[in-house]
């Protein structure tokens, strides 16, 4: 299966499956019919098997979907068995919160380090990472691969730390500065958290029609 | 114009029209052909020409858009002037985190003030905005009205805090929980930044072809 026949719509609905999937199997539930799946999420039956049939043969004609197994293989083709590591750059308030809120390992990702320029952050550790100066940043790297570089700096640098994560190597960069990068290397792919694009939909669903 | 006639897709691009012609702006660009302006956001120019059309006539023929003009109408279709309020409940890493970081008035919000249960974190100021209990809460939106409820609390208590807000009348929950809300009130619309899903689908544009 090659990802590029997958439509960016199809892969964004996986990690909701995987969500919903989780809340379900907590619950106790074993096994889900795609209709019910599709009414707890808002899709139909259809759309359901539809989508997951990009990736393969899922489930039973009749029985519905064995939760553990669907999860497991959802897992997978996310690519959460893969290892993957990260560092963090900026460890401002934002960078803490993520630090020390969110849950990479259960999204598959070790978060290794985080890198400051301000002398107060540093030979620290936050929710027991390390904070380290960004002059290290290189070299750490070169020790330690990491998948991915979250940034979580000032807009002002968000271009330059761009580029240094992709030139270190990096696969991915996870961007909460809200601003557009194109890091010179093309190949790594940037996913993009535009908070002021939310807020600014939800401005639109509650105003009046104009 | 009628709302219900316009794509998710069309509106969720909107705010990025209004990210990339504010940079053009700033960097004193007055006119921007279709073309030009697709150029820069990875879009084609009949793609925008075809979004613009959903919400009226925007640009002449042959002579591209006058920036600041599309401006104005993009931030009034997405209610960017319609004088929205905010509270923001859970005063934690996060809720500071976006007190403190996020510009509410950039994207036409009002932030008037934070709730939470812990006594340390009451009648203080954060940036300027007042934490005050949550018990207030109620009490506090008959005073002020908010538009919006702004959702950083922990997952344990999102359900109950969403229907609260519901009932005390926003018109919307910007939901950082990373639970689906279903509040009561059918007509609160729900924005949800889901950081996991973001994650997981960069870790699947990282892996390797599965």
């Amino acid at each position: 299966m090659k990802k590029q026949n997958v439509s960016e719509a199809v892969i964004r609905r996986l990690p909701r499956y995987f969500r919903h999937l989780t809340e379900l199997n907590q619950a106790g539930v074993v096994r889900i019919s795609s209709s019910a799946l599709g009414k707890s999420m808002g899709l139909t039956a259809s759309q359901i098997r539809q989508d997951l049939s990009c990736f393969g043969e899922f489930g039973q004609q009749g029985y519905g979907y064995n939760i553990n197994k669907l999860l497991h293989e959802i897992g997978n083709i996310l690519g959460m068995q893969a290892g993957h590591t990260a560092v963090l750059l900026g460890a401002g308030t934002l960078g803490r919160a993520l630090i020390e809120n969110f849950d990479f390992e259960w999204s598959g990702f070790h978060l290794m380090a985080a890198f400051d320029v301000r002398p107060e952050m540093l030979n620290q550790t936050v929710a027991g990472v390390p904070v380290l100066h960004i002059d290290q940043l290189e070299g750490y790297l070169k020790e330690h691969p990491a998948s991915v570089g979250i940034l979580t700096v000032p807009k002002s640098v968000a271009g330059a730390m761009a580029d240094r994560l992709a030139e270190a190597g990096v696969k991915g960069i996870w961007n909460f500065t809200n601003i557009e990068l194109n890091p010179k290397n093309e190949d790594v792919f940037v996913e993009n958290v535009h908070f002021s694009d939310s807020l600014q939909t939800l401005s639109y669903m509650i105003s009046e029609d104009v």
